[in-house]
């Protein structure tokens, strides 16, 4: 956990009450003209030096040349001048006093050599002096409740924006004028928003942490473009989770595209999304996929409890004056994988005592009933007092764009109903949805956002409690490593307790053994320290049956490595029985750079790869979570008793599995260890490693 | 084709000179209370009829007992009656002359053997009659330009509704009121629209059909919950391909909830996705699945030349001031499989020659040249002339909302380039989107719409042409089949030209061969006609060693068939040698009941069914579709050389496709036909077919 800011920092942050804007220019038209604008078209009620070596005034206010000539020393200091100046105004704050310092100017990470160095000048003064740093490349750091609008995104040319109690943090600029705008035509405000930029110095999960005693902070909302600082990052959700503040992420990369996007202009590395999709799970964060969903997703996340590890799947049941209509979202919750709950026969006979004509089906579909205020009243009151239903959805016809006396009116009247309630309005119908959010009813503008927050919230779990897990940092020093033999790695299953199969190394030049611990038929393998598939270079044997054959064995693998791989000296070779069972797969620990351990779970073989078909978390895990993986990888339904087939030993499995993760605690030692494949043998018979790598730190 | 509606009747439809309201109540409040009202509000130029039993007067005019009673024969009459009343309203109709009723109520083809014999009612009085009906549960037809509000939903309570230049067509009705009223707040308008209701007598494709050659109407816009009536939807799109008329369409139906929900309220019947989405495709309908991209992309699709088949996969280029929400297009275009391309060395040269400071990367980001119009307009113009993007999409950051001057003012400036232009707004930026959208530039809210509709605009196909192709119709009376048994469905594959194994069959009691006419080992299967498999009844033996082995096997069988199939004689086995390759595959042959006879390739086993890996098209195809196939099916990248693996016979795979394409011209005498597996061999040895079944029309 990074050590958390004071309080101070967080004033200086948000609430300041001298600020300085250095490099302020007296054209609003200009980006660096813009922050002293937008301050005073919100009435900030602290003092405002704007800093200007070459004019004595910007914007009819008195400028000053320099940060040292000013009558006091700013809080907070929005440094807008080129990038050459930059270093050097930094220099200045340290010097000062100054406790924040946010940067506009690119130059920095993403700039070279010539970049990298300016990097290291801002935390050398930020180490030294105590200063902290928001960006470089930040469009600013923006409070509505002390309208401290340290700001250059033209976005936020708008007075007044609504006051709201979400707090909005993004990886991009731009994204804090999306969210900020978007946000006020759906009568959805924040409290503030920061863009945080590269991230020189505090970054996204420290800021957020900042505000995390805020009373008047309820929830977030994040734009991630990677998981850079993903300690920092995993640190604040735990400690928003343990306050009940809910927090809402886009995160882009689930294409390769979007990833290198994210390396080419920031300078981020970016893993795979499916390792940014457990993290984002293990921390609790709600995930969605559209813009719209991020900025009508929170009214509605903080409204649904957190789901606790290994509960049922949430069901959400349906009411609506229009089939069609309501389908558009069902369709894309059922691609999210969130189930539609029909109404349960005690339900459809309340729905019946109640004199609604409701036909027995997957929707509470009142287009019989007929679109009436008493119909959508009752039927509503019935579906949210129904155990069936984690959450209800109200879908409205036509009738809510003029006549939301009919249908909306009384899901505003269920406002207060005990069970999540949402609703989407089929038409365009802006009044219906604005009466909605004033009413603090959840709504959605589109099907597809209304399905993607809803999936977003009821997906949401509980932070996944990891204790005394190496973190990511911890591996930075670890640049070197040596891949284990075999027989190395297998000592390491033996230590984890993960059975495998027995095996002895021959003499490669000097084979002959006494006599072999187990019978024919076996496998040969070349065994070399640093050698990882020793398959590509005709290092393998398989079902080798006889003495004879060992010994072919032994010279083919000799012959083929020295061949294909000159200068990995076969001097040994491991032999193993050969083991069957009813599937195989692979698991494997790693440590991702910017999350930290992982394990994974995948099908095994070429077509396993092609389908991309895994299951990922955080390491370590436990039995249960264990269980949930095995459940992800759609190959093992094979192993568990699909289509009359006999069910693998998925209780070892998961056994396995959790104790490869335990790697995560051993200290920074184990780099990645993967074994490949795992026989799955019948229920009670267990599971056996047939194949091992793990490269070792030293 | 269905017989092409005479203008005379889509002058009824859409243009009628007098129309009766029968049922038209008093209150505007109430459903049946609206057409009157909105055909009054909006100025309908025609004579209005307004027909109730009970009263003299309705809102204000005069009402007629009957339509009997009126002083002439209204062209299209509106129902808006009761279930009860409608059978004898239409009857009325048919009697007096009128061309055309719309039907309101429900209560027909979802409601049972009641509603069903209502149904056979009313299509009795349209074949006798000459009738033509929209609906049952149609909420009605509106043509804007003559203001024929002959409408039940209650978004068109709005006047005036901008009129456009698109025909809008929709399985549900509440969804012609999302489409108008999100349209309008879009600034996109429509000619008309038409709820269809349950098509017991005028299709979808005949109404859109009938509207053709009006010179009005430049596309369509779909919305589908099944493919009912496919053949007539077939039939006009192609009749509007060679028109030059694009057509949009969002099919629900992609999740099986959906499906299901379209079978329990339309009482339509359902296929699997894949299919439809081969049916869109090979009839050159553009599909987006979300309702923004519906209702915002018919202007992009416009003007996106349909793609020719087998070319290259399309480019997009992507201009912004904003790379962080520029990305969050890419990324949903990424997921569609659209690439973005990065601009040529020498496009990078013209922008540098034009003074634009653009690092080389995917996008063209101003962010470093600023937020100019010069710079703006300029990199669009090198843009829009570069040869390697086939469309330009201009991503606009928050300088959008209140500065258009700065970067949408050049995007309207470009709106006459002859490349496909899409703009994205980051922020809310509803006043941009209107000067975007008045200027003729396709627009977006979202950056999913916008991915949404750029995909389905370049995806786009020409109508594929199936020459001589059996349609679902044909079918509809070959309720009785016959399952071929294995030797016959060999001498299918045999007339087709597919290559099959040998194969002999065998007396099983006395099955002594003088010699097989191929050496061992051997596959020996049960052979009787109406087994489909044969496995799951331990009728299979593999691998069957010589003579000896080969008696037992058919032991075995007998035995096996006898105990788990009683009744199931096995009279013959059939013998066949072993044969190996690369891999293993499914290709298959069926006749969907709504779109007909369709080609499947799919990857073989239990894990391909487990990923739901296949391609399917509208048979029959040509080899270049079937190469198309082909590399749809993941698991086949393991064939064509993946990794290093040896390549297999993909020519010949792609000729056995065809091939059993073909059976969809030799009439409706093949119901289904599936090689299960067909073996593919290394390149330049072909394919073999080693299990085949077929069901055969009888």
């Amino acid at each position: 956990m990074p050590t958390p800011l004071s309080e101070k920092l967080a004033q200086a942050l948000f609430a300041p009450r001298a600020v300085a804007i250095v490099g302020q220019s007296n054209d609003p038209g200009k980006t660096a003209g813009r922050p002293l604008k937008y301050l005073r078209q919100a009435g900030f009620a602290g003092r405002v030096y704007p800093v200007n070596t070459g004019r004595d005034t910007v914007l009819g206010e008195r400028a000053w040349p320099s940060l040292s000539a000013l009558p006091e020393v700013p809080e907070h200091v929005y440094i807008v001048t080129g990038t050459a100046q930059v270093v050097e105004t930094v220099r200045e704050c340290g010097a000062l006093g100054v406790k924040v310092a946010t940067v506009l100017a690119d130059g920095f990470t993403e700039a070279g050599a010539e970049g990298l160095a300016r990097v290291a000048a801002l935390r050398e003064v930020a180490q030294r002096t105590g200063l902290r740093i928001v960006g470089p490349s930040s469009l600013g750091v923006v409070d509505l409740r002390h309208k401290a609008m340290l700001t250059a995104n033209a976005a936020f040319d708008q007075h007044p924006l609504p006051l709201g109690r979400f707090f909005a943090a993004s990886h991009s600029g731009s994204m804090i004028g999306a969210l900020v705008s978007r946000g006020a035509a759906r009568g959805i405000g924040f409290a503030g928003l920061v863009s945080v930029g590269n991230e020189v110095d505090l970054s996204l999960g420290e800021i957020c942490a900042a505000t995390l005693d805020d009373g008047d902070i309820d929830g977030y909302v994040l734009f991630l473009e990677s998981l850079r600082h993903a300690d920092a990052l995993r640190a604040f959700a735990l400690a928003a989770a343990e306050r009940g503040k809910p927090i809402l992420a886009y995160k882009l990369g689930r294409s390769s595209a979007a990833r290198e996007l994210a390396l080419s202009h920031t300078g981020a590395l970016a893993g795979e999304d499916d390792i940014a999709a457990a993290f984002l799970q293990d921390c609790g964060i709600a995930r969605v996929d559209t813009l719209d969903g991020l900025v009508e997703g929170l009214p509605l996340l903080a409204r649904v409890p957190t789901a606790a590890h290994g509960m049922r799947q949430p069901r959400v049941g349906v009411v609506t004056t229009t089939a069609g209509g309501a389908t558009m979202v069902v369709e894309p919750l059922a691609m999210r994988g969130i189930a539609i709950e029909p109404p349960s026969a005690e339900t459809l006979g309340r729905l019946a005592a109640a004199g609604l004509a409701v036909t027995p089906a997957l929707l509470i579909d009142l287009t019989l009933a007929g679109t009436r205020y008493d119909a959508m009243k009752a039927a509503l009151g019935i579906a949210a007092s129904a155990p069936e239903f984690d959450l209800v959805l109200a879908a409205v016809g036509s009738s809510a764009r003029f006549h939301p006396e009919l249908a909306v009116k009384p899901i505003i009247d269920c406002a207060g109903s005990a069970k999540p309630l949402a609703a989407y309005m089929v038409p365009d119908a802006p009044a219906a949805l604005a009466a909605l959010s004033e009413a603090g009813v959840p709504n959605f503008r589109t099907p597809e956002s209304c399905a993607d927050a809803i999936a977003a919230a009821l997906k949401r779990r509980a932070p996944r409690v990891l204790a005394a897990r190496v973190e990511a940092s911890a591996f930075a020093d670890s640049a070197k490593s040596r891949l284990l033999d075999e027989l190395e790695a297998y000592a390491l299953l033996d230590r984890l307790g993960i059975t495998r199969a027995p095996a002895i190394a021959l003499n490669a030049s000097a084979p002959r053994p006494l006599a072999l611990p187990f019978p024919y038929p076996v496998a040969v393998k070349a065994l070399a320290a640093g050698m990882a598939h020793a398959s590509d270079i005709g290092g393998v044997a398989l079902g080798v049956r006889d003495d004879e054959g060992l010994a072919t064995a032994i010279e083919q693998i000799s012959a083929s490595v020295a061949e294909r791989a000159p200068g990995t000296g076969v001097d040994r070779v491991l032999v193993q029985p050969m083991v069957s069972g009813l599937g195989e797969l692979l698991i494997g620990y790693g440590v991702d750079p910017d999350v930290g351990p992982i394990i994974m779970v995948a099908a095994g073989g070429l077509l396993a790869e092609i389908y991309r078909d895994r299951s990922l978390r955080l390491a370590p895990v436990d039995l249960a979570t264990a269980h949930e993986m095995i459940t992800e990888v759609r190959a093992l339904a094979a192993l568990a008793g699909y289509r009359g087939q006999p069910a693998g030993d998925l209780a070892a499995l998961a056994q396995a599995i959790v104790a490869l993760s335990g790697l995560a605690t051993l200290g920074p030692t184990i780099l990645e260890a993967e074994i490949n494949p795992l026989i799955v043998r019948p229920a009670g018979l267990g599971v056996v490693a047939v194949d091992a790598l793990a490269r070792l730190v030293v």
